[in-house]
């Protein structure tokens, strides 16, 4: 049961219409859907079951007693007796209460603490608005739903992560980065499968015309039931969990069929609602002035990359494997956002497509990661109902878990990555996809799932997604995106050789000739022998030429059908691609759930807010104070500010009049990690965020004792030795 | 007339219906239209109309000689004469002929070398997408006329470029850096004017319904018709001219009356043409499923700032001036773009608002560039027809030529910016707009101009808007996007204060009392002051009501009109926004042409092209090449290529067999400065892209030599100095 609880949750957001679907795993569902999983309350569903048992028998015998009251009261009885039995039914009464507190704490309390998730939630949200690291967009005309502006330090934020994607993945790899625009043309995606699959169901209520996502109003719905509801059945409540657990593979008629039987009706106004149909959620628009060409903002950037495969491989010495990479902005028309930062109609995608020969999936920088221990939640412990477990990723690739090195070394690269930013090592597992979510080609695939307060967001996601992508445009196209192995020296290849004598054909079949050449010529290998068998026996064979929709009779003078020795001197193919995708915002969000905490100010008044951003990440990497307004500290000041620009250090000065506690504070909240406040002409101290230690340096070194621990050249610890210190800031407040 | 031809093809892609635009000298002529300078040749308007005029002499001359002829010959006349008057019609033909060469050469000869140019861009473009600086979008499926990608060298050109911009402007001046949505809701782009104004002229082909500009069409006639048909008069060639001069100002029906009066048609069918209507340059798509919320691609990045000011001002401490940047994708619906990377329907902007008081427009920074000294081409200068000279940025400032000091400061900033990335200076100039470019509200507007094989390309805009876009979302959204200034001590204003008697008014004018109150009510201080002046003296005066359509009598008694002190605390005032924007692609562009040059090989036989990036602007920044392939220099070199990426030095290696000259000049034409060669296993070369010239050093030194010279620590001169050498690189060939 907790298995399928979570299996509902992982996958709410896929339409279960995509599951053939090219992009599947990647477009409908990665990054930029939401992928939720809500642990359930060990042993919840059990005990909710009696529960409700227990209250249904409870009101029963309340009903029973309640007839033997009135039964007695009915016959005149004697008054104890009558007493009695209203004493018993108040009782049974007061136990009907108690069994409804305990049903109630059990379907909508919070056992592992969701109350206080809410709250970390609500106090992380607010740092982040009132700092302005986002913005709901166009506030001032009253914002659109799943837009949001990123604000001067969310920006900030953005840009490093970005910086450090492209240093981790595009420099340290070679890999080669293509910038591909948003407006994209209607055959690129239909070739995708976009522009038939990728849709939601939804419903529209029927006087006002609000949509609805169908499978959203449903769980809600059920849900709501479910928790509030205290009457319904056990059974009822069973069923109720059943929808939910297959939601996700309703087709439109099914899920149609549960809003009519729950006579479910607009959440807003209890208008009755249309039927569910698919709406696609690419934002649609038109190039040129004609109105004649469709074209779509792009609902990711990998086609881009797939349909410059051809020059790339040129590009690249014609040689695999190579990687191709973009970032770039990814549009989606979501039919109602919900879930604040983590689904939106525009966001940041960055996408790696690695290009390799299927029949060799090694990397050759695979044992650099071979040795990394995270968590991982296989296949197995999912259906198991296991939870995720440390495993050395060296031991998953060679146990066949995760299916081939490159993937492995991927999945590797994503773990140095995510953690490098500052996402907690202990909140980030490796999920590998269930069986019936992959797309049928796929060969394996892992989402980075890190843990927020809204649960198991999948934040990147690495497939193999085999050739499917480049075969879907090679087929649309006309132009093969293929690869060429040269052998180093030719190979001996048995080949099918048909050849229909076109003269005796002719003679037989006149007008139809050309259709019974090409219907030879297009037998497969399996078909041939057995006629070439046929022939050799009987001399004749019955042979049905769909294309005249009838049998002709084939004598063994029309064709000849032989095995030929060829010489080969190179193997052509179409590669299979790897691919890792980046929701960037989604990350962004988590690393400030996983950097945020509150301590208490000096004076014990205050709950104050920080993000430990490491310095990489940091909007901001330093700011400089004058201690008190005083003309010589604000010289000293900006000398410091200047040598900190030459060194490209991103820092702010205040030289407002406010408490130095006070501006700490501010900065924490901003999780600038260094401070450096100038308390005289000659010397400076340097304030570490967390720890909040100083340490004292000249006026010359304070630039580039800032730099060297940003830059990560030395560490807090390594500078703390070397300079005179205090600890904890007995200046703050 | 030279002026005027100037004047023309600067303001082709203007529609003169935006002179009235908000965004107008930004959204629909800054950094993304084209704004093209040829130079005129010399003299050349003057020398071919009278050309046109001997033409046309000759010819009549040819005619009456002609009949000279036939009549000598109808008389009889005498062989000798007959011949002799032949004689003369073929001299007379002869010259006809030659003054046709002469005036073919005029209008259309080359007098600039634009052969030149032609072939000098064919030849960038060529090395260009052969090695996918850039890439046609969508090839595979034919293309998207004026979609582009980035290929790998392109996109780390363009990612060098957005670094280094951030570096200069962002972090150097603590800019506020925003990253908002390129879908837009309609009512945003209501505001900024986009949705009204934002369009070109268009016409159809009346059969097969293709489109196209039709200003585009007229000065494509005008152009072929002087240049190719020699028979049109000199009256008739200054017609046509005097129509491109003004093509910028023609109405839709002006437009239309052309096409009409020249017998214009479909230049691809030869079909009538449809009459010029508005086409509006912004994709439109919708925003959310019920297709009632119209929404639109951003033509600018611009607006997501000013909707934000109200938060932006808060960010910084209520405080002016401050700056917010953006840096993002604009789309533009063109409809038929031409001049390929110059004029695309998706585009990378950067743009600054930097907003201040108008009462203080001075700049801190100021006198750090005020001592520049670069070409700059003002109002004066265009109109009499003079040419950009080279003046100090501070003289400019102070003789007003510069509107004020913020605009001079930005267009210093600019100015080292372009200079920085390899901008040639010389052919770099700031043009001042003409009056009837700038919108009526703008104070001062000057464009970074960029010579290049199309001519001068508008690159930056640097405009001082005033307060117009503030005030423009202030009035349609109701939020006051104001700043405030605190006096030190309050100020005694004096305020006009009109205050309607109702209860008079009420008597007088019973239900129509409201409007005549709001009338009264809405006077300005000239009109209260009079009424208040015959009031006074005449005791009673009639007032126009508009609402009412009529005039109405009021008395003294029904209004009080005075004068009164107050003292206000603060000023509250609409900031001034001055807005560098700048048109990355352009810049890029521009930028490949002023560094890509031909060099013959060594053996003389084959011309290289090397493009001279700054090491800043190199896609990769290093090359690795064991001179053999052989084990030890492959070791080596990957040592080197580890310690390259340690210190984040983008690098490719090479261990293909290919000669050493061929691999430097493979990637000579990527404009990788610098190469180093593994000839031993101790120490290696380092060769410079440019000079060729080759220095020794230590296989531990080479990475750290070779980042010090691209992070710019010490030149190249530098490391020659110290460094065993020899110079351009025997090696080579």
């Amino acid at each position: 049961m907790r298995f399928l609880i979570s299996l509902v949750s992982s996958s709410t957001s896929i339409g279960h219409h995509l599951l053939c679907l090219s992009r599947r795993s990647l477009t409908k569902k990665s990054p930029f859907s939401t992928l939720i999983h809500h642990k359930p309350p060990p042993g919840m569903a059990t005990s909710e079951g009696s529960l409700r048992r227990s209250l249904a028998e409870k009101q029963s015998s309340i009903e029973s007693q309640g007839k033997t009251v009135r039964a007695l009261k009915a016959s005149n009885a004697e008054k104890t007796a009558v007493d009695q039995a209203i004493e018993k039914l108040n009782a049974l009464k007061l136990e009907k209460s108690s069994i409804e507190k305990q049903l109630q704490a059990a379907v909508s309390g919070n056992p592992d603490g969701s109350v206080n998730k809410e709250a970390f939630r609500q106090a992380v949200v607010n740092t982040l608005e009132r700092r302005l690291f986002y913005i709901p967009s166009f506030k001032i005309y009253r914002g659109v739903a799943g837009l949001y502006d990123y604000g001067p330090p969310g920006c900030a934020v953005k840009s490093n992560v970005l910086a450090f994607w492209r240093q981790h993945f595009v420099l340290e790899e070679n890999m080669l980065e293509v910038d591909c625009p948003c407006v994209t043309p209607e055959v690129v995606l239909k070739a995708s499968g976009h522009v038939d699959k990728f849709t939601d169901l939804m419903v529209k209520d029927e006087k006002t015309g609000t949509c609805y996502r169908a499978d959203h109003l449903l769980k809600d719905f059920c849900n709501e039931k479910i928790q509030k509801d205290l009457s319904i059945s056990a059974e009822k409540a069973a069923e109720l969990k059943h929808v939910l657990a297959v939601l996700d593979d309703l087709s439109a008629e099914e899920l149609g069929a549960k809003i009519k039987e729950y006579g479910m009706t607009a959440p807003d106004t209890k208008n009755p609602l249309s039927d569910p149909y698919p709406f696609n959620l690419m934002f649609q628009t038109s190039i040129g002035p004609s109105g004649l060409s469709p074209g779509y903002m792009r609902p990711e950037t990998a086609q881009g990359i797939f349909v410059n495969f051809k020059d790339l491989y040129y590009y690249n010495g014609n040689k695999l494997p190579f990687a191709a990479a973009q970032i770039g902005q990814a549009f989606r028309n979501e039919i109602s956002p919900r879930q604040g930062l983590l689904r939106v109609r525009e966001f940041t995608l960055a996408e790696i497509e690695h290009f390799v020969d299927p029949e060799d999936k090694s990397h050759p920088k695979y044992s650099e990661v071979a040795d990394l221990e995270f968590l991982m939640f296989p296949r197995e412990e999912q259906v198991s109902a296991q939870s995720a477990k440390k495993i050395r990723l060296g031991e998953a690739v060679s146990k066949g878990t995760v299916n081939n090195e490159t993937l492995g070394y991927f999945i590797g690269r994503v773990y140095l990555f995510l953690t490098h930013l500052g996402i907690d090592k202990d909140r980030l597992r490796f999920r590998q996809h269930l069986a019936n979510e992959m797309a049928h080609y796929a060969a394996d695939c892992w989402d980075a799932e890190i843990e927020s307060s809204y649960g198991w967001i999948e934040c990147v996601g690495i497939a193999d997604r085999s050739a499917y992508d480049l075969r879907a445009h090679t087929d649309k196209s006309g132009v093969p995106l293929v690869a060429h192995e040269k052998f180093s020296e030719p190979k001996e290849v048995e080949k099918l050789v048909i050849v229909p004598v076109k003269k005796e054909l002719g003679l037989a079949f006149k007008g139809n000739q050309k259709k019974v050449v090409e219907a030879l010529e297009a037998m497969n290998e399996k078909e041939a022998l057995e006629m070439k068998a046929s022939l050799e026996t009987k001399g004749e064979v019955e042979f049905y030429v769909c294309t005249l929709g009838e049998n002709v009779t084939i004598k063994k003078s029309m064709v000849s059908i032989s095995k030929e020795k060829k010489k080969e001197h190179q193997r052509t193919f179409t590669p299979s691609v790897i691919e890792p995708s980046f929701g960037i915002g989604r990350i962004i969000y988590c690393l400030y759930e996983h950097s945020f905490y509150m301590r208490s100010s000096k004076a014990g008044d205050e709950q104050l807010n920080v993000f430990r951003f490491p310095p990489l990440v940091a909007p901001i990497k330093c700011t400089v104070f004058p201690l008190v307004q005083n003309q010589q500290y604000e010289d000293v000041a900006k000398i410091i500010s200047k040598s900190l620009t030459a060194s490209g250090i991103s820092h702010k000065i205040d030289i407002t009049g406010t408490s130095i506690g006070k501006r700490y504070a501010r900065t924490d909240e901003l999780g600038v990690p260094f401070a450096i406040t100038v308390d005289s002409t000659t010397s400076v101290t340097i304030r570490e965020r967390d720890s909040k230690d100083q340490i004292r340096v000249n006026v010359e070194e304070a630039a580039s004792v800032v730099k060297s621990v940003t830059d990560g050249h030395s560490t807090w610890a390594d500078v703390w030795a070397n300079f005179p210190h205090q600890s904890s800031g007995s200046a703050e407040d």
